[in-house]
């Protein structure tokens, strides 16, 4: 299952609306079968996996992230059907699907036809890694996701606004992988101006499919950019398109009104081994005293990105937490 | 040595102004004897080890991590003469001694008494270790460190000064920690007076030596305090004191003073995973651009302490980072 999860991460920001999923079929202690959700959403994880297989998937074990799809589709056949059709033995999966038009149906249809079925495999994992899709059907938004590059003493930039460059390359080539594995990546209109960002997704050799930029203003945007003059209008957005998961970039005005909002899921904090003083910072937030503070984030991963530290910390607030307690 | 250098951080901040030093003794890969600069600098580390070895440190080998001492002293014998007199059959040295009573001459001693001596092992870490006194020695004052303890977004306090607490209890037990490994603790004076700090290092089941306490202020301090009214007058009392090692525990204010004068040899900052936004930070500084502010801190510890971090960084223009330049 860990397998299939890191073939699941391969379609991060790729396949909204649909979730992101991976597939890993196995035969005799061999593996037959590799899929993960392509561009786009199709074909499906099972399908990719099932395809490579072929007629070797008969008596096979599938491990799916998510709950094969119960719905028949005018893109391709119900997941479910496909691995009862290719005489799948055992099928483990980690997460019950939370869209209604599934959920439960899928792995019912799978016992139904005599398939051992196991399910909350890394349950936890499978729900962070769709966070927020989850969070979407739920009609909470997508997965909202604060990158911010910060010096040691938490200046998003100098005094001036001056923030070229305060984190190393490999940091910053971590921010364009951020920007790839999302669907939007929003900014403050501030920012826009000072600094105006591209937004693109700026990988080696990378021809990803690229995220919808946007920043949170009521003035002009450039071409390619979708102007939001509110949250309100960001919720419309993320409904209408069926986005998972966004990346604000900032500036501290905007991350500072979605941190008090509560609506910020994962902070993604590039840290450099600099100094800058009196600068720009995260203003806004007031808390009511410091205990309040506390307990709200969970380190998730951290590791050098060159001089410069990443440390990744999920909400403890987010459906994920709630998801994940026993 | 690895083992020498363990002991001498034995004696941090308990043997101004003498330094903190290691000596272990090996006589057919036994161990028999270990010796650290004891309270007050005597007896030190070679007499101690020396003591405990007896007469099976003839034919045996001496590490030592500062080049023994070949000056006479009311207080004891020269340890190049008593490593001599012991019959040690060889030495081995991390660093020499910039004490200019010595440099040299207890090697050479060593040497004319045919005890085969070996220097500059581990000497980058010897140096590390004894940099306020070599920096003392060489008229440039004594180690200063830096304890930050900030939210992820830098802040000391809140908006109206309350710092109690950011850190977690195993962050704070660290800072006593660090207290008890300096000769002297300062604070500036808007946080003696915000916060009415003890500056004791309280650790359990300890009777550590207490550190000097001081404030930079021109105005009143508790008893017990020394006030300095200005960083000259702060050189006076190390120069006065012979203090090798130096904690300063903020405010934002003194902190920026210190970075800016480049007074800061070493960070130690604790990060908990808070945000506090809107608040009190680091201040002053001013750096012309981001590129001067790059290459200043090196990495040189990292570890969690509770759910907070500790990132220790020495600074790259230290006298530590000078010596140990190839």
């Amino acid at each position: 299952m860990a397998a299939a999860l890191t073939l699941a991460k391969r379609g991060r920001g790729r396949t909204a609306a649909n979730p992101n999923v991976g597939c890993l079929i196995i035969h005799n202690n061999r593996v037959i079968g590799r899929g993960w959700t392509q561009d786009g959403g199709r074909p499906h994880a099972e399908a990719m996996a099932l395809q490579q297989a072929g007629t070797a998937a008969r008596g096979a074990t599938a491990y799916v992230t998510l709950e094969p799809c119960a719905h028949l589709s005018p893109r391709g056949a119900a997941c479910a059907d496909s691995l009862v059709a290719a005489g799948i033995a055992r099928c483990v999966v980690a997460m019950q699907d939370p869209d209604p038009r599934t959920a439960g149906k899928g792995l019912a249809l799978l016992r139904a036809a005599g398939i051992e079925t196991t399910t909350g495999v890394l349950a936890a994992e499978a729900q962070a890694e769709l966070r927020g899709f989850s969070k979407r059907l739920a009609g909470r938004g997508a997965e909202l996701t604060l990158k911010l590059a910060l010096s040691l003493d938490g200046r998003l930039a100098m005094a001036d606004g001056r923030s070229q460059w305060i984190t190393s390359e490999p940091a910053r080539a971590y921010a364009h992988a951020l920007r790839a594995e999302s669907d939007l990546v929003l900014v403050g209109g501030g920012t826009l101006r000072a600094d105006a960002p591209q937004l693109t997704a700026r990988l080696p050799g990378g021809s990803a499919p690229q995220p919808l930029r946007a920043a949170l203003t009521t003035g002009p945007v450039p071409d390619g950019f979708i102007a939001l003059p509110s949250l309100a209008a960001l919720d419309a957005l993320v409904a209408e398109r069926q986005l998972n998961r966004i990346l604000c970039e900032g500036g501290g005005g905007l991350a500072a009104t979605l941190l008090a909002a509560g609506r910020v899921d994962r902070l993604a904090i590039l840290r450099a081994p600099i100094l800058i003083g009196a600068g720009i910072g995260l203003e806004g937030l007031y808390p009511a005293d410091l205990a309040e503070t506390h307990g709200r984030w969970r380190l998730q991963d951290s590791r050098m990105l060159g001089p410069d530290r990443l440390d990744l910390y999920a909400s403890s607030s987010s459906s994920n937490a709630a998801a994940t307690r026993p």
